[in-house]
């Protein structure tokens, strides 16, 4: 074991150093992502039509495409300092345990109770809901990463938080759902009967486990239906890919330190916040020509919206109430095999990163399940951290980059983002230790099915 | 929502800045702490004794009552900079949900994936194994904490790792069950059919789901029988309370940049090893002369050792196989109430500890577990973090003196010691927002009738 290492295992930043605004990258985005349509007419959505859903400083944000940086307020820097800096860490023990020359940084932002970025945009979105003069908020959350987070950021600033959990995470995962208890939040099963929208799908399919889409429905009709709230959404949108700038900006900040300079950037990609904020700076930099870096999103193979999806617009959510986004997608009718774990289950992909792919800003790769869990193993037994599934996305391309510059011997550095922790991800690592985990992935006969669903709208 | 404060939130030391030594608390007690016996001479255990059980080198920090600084070796420091420095926080948000002039300080060590302050000595322990060239150890565990940091250690430094874990966890905690397999260990559930005693027990009582003192003795058997493997234990030893050591002089270093002095010092205590580790500085301060603080033990009303316990040699473990310690007990046959959450079960107390507070140096109050969780609750929800069970019985006493400063106007300053995370209890927070969970405190006639079961020697 070396003990002899220049550069700190973990790099926190002082208060001082946090960023003190946010990151836009549109404003530096020749072609800025297309703007969300009215599903009814094939409009642009104006301002007017999202404050009922969104809040009012949140709509502002999402159709901001020119201020390149935006104050953060100064009640949310103070409650990132409840759970930020996160640290950037130098991956010594996985480079030794490679035996690769390459430089090995991630970005950790599993270290807060929620177990993953989130609480970023969620601190944000609760603190414009309180500002507003809002009760409350409604939002869906899946594996309950997304619930949990706007559950602490919901009780920090004393609103109100109802989450539509979908039935089978509900049941399957009690713990979740105690943690946002703990934070005082209402967690519903979806579909429900507390909704107009829960009340049809639960009589047209009595025995449904629920999907995302129909929590999103569910979440949608609870907020315009009661006086006082609105909806949250955790990934996605441009507002929230704002809010994660903060993971960029404070790891260019502490690398900047160091003099350290990334050559390959990887994020594992989903809807696209935690890759969307990861990159920010960094993209800003290759947009300005001041440097270049070659940028790696990783979605599983199960779920390809950008490495086999269509470049295109389509519905947000399943249940066809939301608007209308351009977005690298599978079709909003694309269900994402069962045998899948954790995250990354979302058809689209967030609409800036779709533009910056589209025009060769970035790369894309798919990694099967099987591949994932055993580089997620394979860091935990020498990093300690025990990763997300989501995460290990990420874990296993810098793992075969490094590797790659084994066999060439370039020291090239790398820089990954380690969005969150395991913990509730254990029956996926039980079917991995027991050799009970399958991979899949669709066939070009299923995608082409679910591109059947694509709408033909604003094309 | 205060946004201007002069001491950060979060204190993490630089690298520079952490321990380059434990401090070992004996070197400076008038009084040392009794020696272990041997159950069967009744005569104090020599190091060849210790030695066919524990590594050589734990052995000798085992029985060092004189040198009060000991050199951390160079590779545990480089494996404690994977997830030390921990924070020390300062509880701005809790301070002004309660409306108190108290200054609040709680070192958090519940940043790693072992969820808790377990890993300091666990890091220590394999360590000196692989030093003396040990194929592995063994080691026991009931909630999961201790095993899941020990196979942490484990997978950092190449060794084998056999857990015996008590069966009823390892069939209701499943999750942490799998954590340790993560990190390749193998958890075997107890009594088992691996070791005679097991063997026996079952024989007995077929349906037996376990006790913590069965683990034990299994193994203590397994390191024994088995060729280039020790044993090693997670709390109450005074080595593990030199490890642990590393707690305060953290927090110390950290206050100290600050100027800042506490008042008082809390601490949940179970077998000590937490409590002993983040007194362990000011403690030697308070035996010199150098300073005063109010130092106070919080244990659960269910299983007092300190606060109603009596100060005697006992055995360590219910199977009376390990050797006989003098300490607060309440008997080895003591099996706390089956309704109690977490940890914080064990019937005795750290040697070292039991003479602290016999000398009138530090106080002991107990609490029970709704109070407790309560305050976990009210805590989660301001500071963010979810505390672990264990760790929510310092809170509540916090809380508890916070609040008396409201009523005195005092500004006392408050550090307490915040072990851990509750994500793998939310079984007892469920039952707990349900309104299902009940007290318990043993009789006095209860308590009786497990003091007989103290052993006659060493009186």
């Amino acid at each position: 074991m070396k003990t002899d290492r220049n550069i700190p295992y973990k790099i926190y930043l002082s208060e001082e150093e946090m960023p003190k605004q946010w990151y836009n990258v549109r404003a530096d985005m020749k072609t800025k992502p297309a703007p969300l349509l009215n599903p009814g007419t094939g409009e642009p959505l104006k301002a007017e039509e999202l404050a009922p859903i969104f809040c009012e400083d949140l709509v502002a944000q999402e159709l901001d495409n020119d201020t390149p940086y935006i104050d953060i307020p100064e009640e949310i820097r103070t409650c990132y300092k409840t759970f930020r800096p996160s640290p950037l860490v130098r991956a010594y023990f996985l480079e030794e345990a490679l035996g690769t020359p390459a430089k090995i940084y991630y970005k950790y932002e599993g270290n807060n109770t929620s177990g993953s970025h989130k609480l970023n945009s969620a601190m944000a979105q609760a603190y414009y809901a309180k500002k507003q003069g809002l009760k409350g908020v409604t939002t869906e959350t899946g594996a309950g990463q997304w619930g949990t987070a706007l559950s602490m950021a919901c009780s920090l600033f004393g609103l109100d938080c109802k989450v539509y959990m979908v039935k089978v995470s509900y049941e399957q995962k009690p713990f979740r759902r105690e943690v946002m208890r703990t934070y005082g939040a209402s967690v519903t099963p979806s579909p429900s009967m507390t909704t107009e929208i829960g009340k049809k799908i639960l009589a047209e399919h009595p025995g449904t486990t629920g999907s995302l889409g129909c929590a999103i429905s569910e979440a949608v009709e609870a907020a315009t239906t009661h006086e006082g709230y609105r909806y949250v959404l955790g990934s996605v949108l441009n507002q929230v890919l704002l809010h994660q700038s903060v993971i960029g900006l404070e790891a260019k900040t502490a690398l900047d330190k160091y003099g350290v300079k990334p050559d390959i950037i990887i994020g594992c990609a989903g809807g696209g916040s935690n890759l969307g904020g990861l990159i920010a700076p960094f993209m800003g930099q290759k947009l300005r020509g001041e440097a270049d870096y070659r940028i790696i999103a990783v979605e599983p193979a199960s779920c390809p919206s950008l490495t086999r999806g269509k470049y295109a617009y389509d519905f947000c959510d399943t249940g066809k109430v939301c608007p209308l986004a351009k977005m690298y997608t599978l079709g909003s009718g694309f269900i994402p095999a069962p045998n899948h774990a954790g995250g990354l289950r979302y058809h689209g992909m967030s609409p800036v990163l779709s533009e910056l792919y589209d025009e060769g800003l970035m790369e894309a790769t798919s990694v099967v399940q099987t591949d994932v869990f055993a580089a997620a193993e394979q860091f935990a037994r020498v990093e300690g951290i025990l990763p997300a599934p989501e995460s290990s996305h990420a874990i296993r391309v810098a793992i075969d980059e490094a590797l790659k510059c084994k066999e060439t011997g370039e020291e090239k550095t790398i820089l990954f983002g380690l969005t969150g922790t395991g913990y509730f991800d254990m029956f996926a690592y039980e079917k991995f230790h027991n050799g009970e985990m399958t991979d899949y992935i669709p066939t070009d006969e299923e995608l082409a099915a679910s591109f059947a669903t694509l709408p033909k709208v604003g094309c």
